[in-house]
């Protein structure tokens, strides 16, 4: 086994082989562009280390691996251009770069070039790889619409906030690490359950992305703090909040976040207290802490060596542990 | 065999048939809407064809015949996005029925779908399937880049337009029907031939809708007559006249193609004129026989009984002899 910085040396050197670049200069440079901004690459990482962790060398789950970054970064061309969003990483997002048709146009190459690195392994592996990538990459499509569609509804429940972060982030870090496992062979319940490690550990992750949102060191977070608030995003902390407030409190909510304010500094700041008094942040930490708690659960099942599941382990710690 | 009327009926009793409406609506209703607005589903009908020309019956290719139709509207979705269209088929497009963040995503959607459809068929199938349709799709997302691209130059050749053309065009007509060869275990020999066939049959049809768009009957083209020439689209009538213009010609030619007017009668009529006048609309018509003669020869290569070579004759004599 590797340690994480390794992996991602491993897999940023593979992805700076890949001869992505060619004509149409168009269609290409965006996507070499979007693929160079950087970024953890927690998901191929992922993949990479679950196929050590089923007895096959990371080499051998480099293309998989690629193809989880591709379909990602797809994903974040597409999304920004439906938020609308400028920065991305830093930079200029493809659409704000270039335009809405070479945004729109490379994001479609990207998911078809994922494909295509599956191409890689022989036919039953391919159709695996192939068949979990489609059902995921699905599955993304339909946690975008769900967010998109939340945001005109004001009878969002908290199931179904988490069935969206479920299809939106989790199910990718879940397909991952299965992809991995694909990769190594490994049998149908070892699969499953690596699936549900990254499941549960995506779930966690995305709730602790909503909680530093609102509360994380403006310093290391690396995007806006608040941004969530300023949106009027329907994150588990206000479905939380409006749960745990009598009903003047839940009404104060809701009228705040119906609110589009050029300056949000007392939004933001009023916001906070009542997620903190009521509760809702409370609960966003032991909900974080549960479905990470889960994933660990699930490790014990797999019929995995200790040095193995404490990579694993590790890994979720590290994830969970920042508090940036 | 069957006729293709009869296949289309197939297809579209199939299509009929597929529960594709489910959650979000707002992601699968956009779905449903653009399959079902009809169009002669031609290439879908040329991939149950290709089956039965090799022996195999139609049923076993209707999956795969469901993926290249599934693709082709994904891709008149985000195409109409780019073109700013807002008709398709005298109704309404996706992004102006709904909006362009719903387009957008459920063309990806689309995309994806269209991949699922292969998982129905066995593994060596499956990768055969989804290779040939990776490759296309590529090579459509590039035509559809160079001819974006296309609009701001004042350089394109003759060769650069066929190029386009045949990615964006003929390339889905000759995989379409190899996909038909891919689901009856055909030969590779057999399966590039029919691709050829395709290919040859697909240009002629570009370059006649081309010659249509300007020359067509307004009561039956079912798209705006001159439509290209309004939008100063660089087709092969346009860089066919450049190619056999004087100096002078040329020049009026290219100034009449960087104007943008509110009425266009005259524009299209000049155009008219100096495409008659210079030999352009032959020379269109020449290439279209050219090509349609080589896909004919490319049957002949092919080792099929007579009646078979006489149905894909057929279509294509029928195809081409539409002069709407």
């Amino acid at each position: 086994m590797h340690n994480i910085s390794q992996y991602q040396d491993f897999f940023i050197t593979y992805l700076k082989n890949q001869n992505i670049q060619k004509e149409p200069k168009n269609l290409y440079e965006p996507i070499e562009y979007i693929l160079g901004l950087g970024g953890k690459r927690m998901r191929p990482v992922l993949t990479l280390m679950a196929a050590e962790i089923f007895n096959t060398s990371y080499e051998t789950a480099l293309p998989a691996a690629m193809a989880v970054e591709v379909f990602h970064n797809f994903s974040l061309v597409h999304d920004d251009i439906m938020d609308d969003a400028p920065l991305r990483r830093g930079k200029e997002t493809v659409h704000e770069k270039w335009d809405l048709n070479t945004g729109i146009l490379s994001g479609d190459a990207m998911l078809i070039l994922a494909y295509q690195y599956f191409e890689q392994y022989e036919s039953e592996v391919f159709r695996d790889l192939a068949k979990l990538f489609s059902k995921t990459a699905l599955e993304v499509c339909e946690g975008q619409q769900w967010d998109v569609d939340f945001e005109k509804r004001n009878d969002v429940t908290i199931p179904d906030y988490l069935k969206m972060i479920e299809y939106k982030t989790a199910v990718l870090v879940a397909a991952a690490m299965k992809m991995g496992a694909i990769v190594a062979k490994t049998s149908k319940e070892e699969s499953d359950l690596i699936y549900d490690f990254g499941l549960n550990l995506g779930l966690a992750f995305q709730l602790q992305d909503d909680y530093l949102d609102a509360f994380g060191d403006p310093e290391t977070f690396g995007k806006q703090v608040g941004g969530d608030i300023i949106e009027n995003k329907k994150t588990f902390l206000y479905l939380k909040a409006l749960e745990f407030s009598n009903s003047d409190k839940s009404v104060q909510l809701q009228n705040l976040f119906n609110l589009k304010l050029e300056d949000n500094t007392a939004k933001i700041e009023t916001a906070k207290a009542i997620f903190n008094e009521s509760g809702a942040s409370k609960a966003t930490q032991e909900a974080i802490e549960m479905y990470t708690f889960r994933a660990f659960e699930t490790l014990e099942k797999m019929n995995l060596d200790a040095e193995k599941k404490t990579t694993l382990r590790t890994f979720g710690e590290n994830l969970m542990g920042r508090r940036v």
